[in-house]
């Protein structure tokens, strides 16, 4: 709705705003394309008319398999500009996955990278809501298929006009899938308003203005890259696309395409450290980098601080829209020594400026904790970044909400100061003779392990205990430590209970945006033996 | 309203926010006093819990008469967050027409700072709905009153819980008189969710982090100073308050609090750019200003640059919560030559990122005009940092509505970038011979002449020609130049017939906010006579 005092807030309105104040400004980079915010605003509304020409209404849905290329930021302005839903899907996913998210949300055309045209093929006869397929033939994997062409889709839409359709603020914009650890994925419902303000808060958190070059090593199909498709075009700023995240390309891209911003899971941002370590890499400009999933390791922080990054730790969960908090430097402890910086970046802060309500509670009272960083409490939140709820799925809605909070199944403490920290998920924590164990604490404590690359820690039955913690550590290249030295150097840093009775040294189980698998290797361990539920 | 997923858009949220993020950061300075975010909030709630408990309710109002002070700051938090509104009044206004505005807003309680006691004094008996009248004794003009001082009445709010009713977000924060050239003062009536978006775009577009300090130079009761109590708030950074706004003081604050940021009316930029000159002032760190009002004049930009500021035009009016678009700098500007610069800077420009919706049109059919930086037509903008409309007056809110636009009332060229430029108030504009002249256009060039400090143009009544250009100038202090000087100065740099027929030298009537006064030079030149209505 519009109205002399009112309009809709919506991510779409950025797009026009943008397009008309820099349309000379270049929005999106990707191999030898350069399209500056004209066209993109143009190719924008090619696809919304296209889409509706195709049928699509307000309510449907359409989904895009893809890697961060161009069409899928496309997809982000052009699917709600029309009142219909983005369905983002996993590139990772099998095919049967893959099947039952496009059912579900009932997709009626889904849009597919050639690169990833196997997700869909088996399980095409299977997709009674689809209408339609079209192949996205992108520059960086030039591999034709036949079929409509993305590009010959957009023409369709060519000169008609493209309907805006955002009647109401909370209507659905896009729908987010969880990896779904356990039982069946859940379609996260995002509205515009929360889409508009969280990409207004990435924004001024991370300070894009219409100077910075944003670097896409974060997924678009997780949380809808954290709004970030949103947040770079509301500020004029350059998207800068990638298909494969691998260290090597991310600084070559860094330095010819003078990267100021990019967010990076933990694995992409160890392999960053590693890479920039091994191969001595100076920037020539500064870079900022965000980052959540897990806290990272000081000497990861360390090493990118040497490179020329900053690194800012945030916490979000798709239910949120992303980030809802962000651990805000503070100039006092700028003069700390780094072990010490490192300790305070690893928690996971303050809520964003647009995001407010964020408690740690007695999940049960609904109590707050003292704030005294001891007591273990659940994480919830409130508020304009909530999701709507899961979609078809009013039950799991209501448990989440219980309360009148959304609850995250974080577990953490909260500091005297108000930032929190993570101690671990409800389902991971272990319990050792009565004793609360923090996956997560022990975790970091191993990562400071010279001879570690990754570790996780996870339950592991005891007939005597109840269950004990088990280590899995991926080592660093070359470097060499026994079981026995992890366990020695656990009992040093940390009370002797929490060190981890077993080590086991390999690769690690990993989602499609890099999080480590905690619940495949506790699997392991537990096979078809009974564990507490989370 | 709150639920899990929708909290009510108030800059309330800014001050809870920041107070839990950055409790010790000074929120406030003011002569000797510095107050951390954590004293502010507690002064806040304190002011917030003494109204309700003196009876303030939802939809009350409370009016504040005070220049820059912390007491004006808290002011601006605790009124609106229990749901009524502030009605902050210009300290410049005579007794009479302070009556007017406390009686036509219903206002129960007065806050009056001591200096300006005399505003209110002789007319104390003639305002009905005044419950109580308390005095403000600032350490920047410490003389007592007799009566309940404001600490005293805070005091009745300790310990007391302060009650946050903001339940719908399109509710009346603030009311806002307008200066009101023609008839009486009007209520501009501002809503929750408007403030905080403006705030919002503010700190964006001004780039406002917690490491900046904003000095008060614009007055508060001017569109809550265009919302930056709520933005600077919302930034974390810290608000440097200030009675008497004089270049010499200014320049003492910037160095000493290190100022960032300021806001400046035309007359207050002047003044500084003079004052520099004459004091070859030189700041040791980067300043930015913003002004709106009139253009700056190329050798004020100039002047101040030097010193080592960046000017930045906006422009808005009260109605729209004060700026609504910005003369955004492009990179491909920086290379031009002073002069053409200034000619840019002179652009009103492009809405700001919450603001969106602007347009130049025809006001009588509402088609916007071409984008040829030449055909004069109606600034008309809406969206969400319009007005809800005038207070108690539904006639004057339609008018200013009609077409489901807010009518400006300012006539401007719309340039092919998408750039605005002022051309003219509509009641300002000079039909002579049937050939319209721009009194800004007029002005402009007036203002490259060395001689001049200040000028404005205004219609005189002519025998042959309908109306003719009349300048009123102030000269700079020992210049020296005559009526005839000008005339030719204008006629080398514009068409023949745009030069004023009639140069006076002298001062200029001004506002309140220092914007001159046009309507009481015509006054002068027409008296009685019919003159052509806007």
């Amino acid at each position: 709705m519009t109205s002399v005092n009112y309009d809709v807030l919506t991510p779409i309105r950025f797009l026009e705003r943008s397009a008309s104040v820099y349309p000379d400004n270049i929005a999106v980079v990707h191999g030898s394309i350069r399209r500056t915010y004209s066209e993109f605003h143009a190719r924008v509304h090619r696809l919304a008319a296209a889409l509706a020409e195709a049928g699509i209404k307000k309510g449907d849905k359409v989904a895009f398999i893809s890697p961060n290329t161009p069409a899928m930021l496309e997809a982000h302005f052009a699917v709600p500009m029309i009142g219909a839903a983005l369905v983002a899907v996993n590139i990772r996913l099998s095919p049967k996955e893959v099947g039952y998210i496009i059912n579900h949300s009932e997709s009626q055309i889904v849009f597919v990278d050639n690169e990833f045209a196997d997700r869909i093929e088996s399980v095409k006869e299977d997709l009674p809501h689809v209408r339609r397929i079209v192949n996205i033939c992108d520059v960086s994997y030039d591999m034709p298929l036949p079929g409509t062409d993305y590009e010959a889709f957009l023409e369709t839409g060519a000169g008609r006009e493209a309907p805006f359709l955002v009647e109401d603020e909370l209507e659905v914009a896009t729908i987010n899938y969880t990896s779904g650890t356990t039982g069946s994925p859940k379609g996260v419902m995002y509205h515009h308003r929360g889409a508009y303000l969280n990409a207004m808060g990435e924004l001024i958190e991370f300070g894009l203005t219409q100077d910075s070059n944003y670097l896409w090593t974060l997924p678009m199909f997780h949380c809808n890259g954290w709004c970030f498709p949103w947040a770079v075009i509301a500020a004029g700023a350059t998207h800068v696309c990638l298909r494969k995240v691998e260290p090597e390309t991310i600084y070559t891209m860094i330095h010819t395409e003078q990267i100021t911003h990019l967010c990076a899971a933990p694995t992409v941002l160890i392999g960053l450290s590693e890479y920039a370590v091994n191969n001595n890499i100076k920037l020539d400009h500064h870079l900022e980098i965000m980052t959540a999933g897990a806290p990272p390791a000081p000497q990861v922080i360390l090493n990118m601080e040497q490179v020329g990054a900053n690194i800012t730790q945030t916490y979000g969960l798709t239910e949120v829209f992303g980030p809802h908090s962000i651990c805000k430097w503070r100039d006092e402890w700028q003069a700390l020594p780094p072990e010490q910086k490192a300790k305070i970046k690893a928690r996971q802060g303050v809520p964003y400026i647009h995001s407010v309500h964020m408690d740690v509670v007695d999940p049960n009272s609904m109590t707050p904790v003292p704030r005294d960083g001891q007591t273990i409490g659940e994480i919830v939140m409130r508020g304009n970044n909530v999701m709507l709820g899961y979609y078809k799925d009013p039950r799991a809605t209501s448990e989440a909400f219980a309360g009148g909070w959304f609850h995250s199944g974080d577990l953490a403490v909260m500091h005297p100061d108000g930032y929190i920290q993570i101690m671990d998920r409800k389902k991971d924590i272990i319990i050792s003779g009565g004793e609360n164990i923090s996956t997560v604490e022990l975790e970091n404590t191993i990562y400071q392990h010279p001879a570690v690359m990754e570790v996780a820690v996870v339950s592991a039955p005891d007939p005597k205990w109840g269950e004990v913690p088990k280590a899995y550590i991926t080592p660093r290249p070359g470097a060499e430590a026994t079981a026995e030295d992890i366990i020695a150097f656990c009992k040093q840093n940390l009370a002797r209970f929490k060190a981890p009775k077993q080590v086991v040294f390999g690769e690690l189980p990993k989602t499609a945006t890099g999080k480590i698998q905690k619940y495949k290797l506790r699997e392991q361990e537990w096979g078809g033996e009974q564990r507490r539920t989370g």
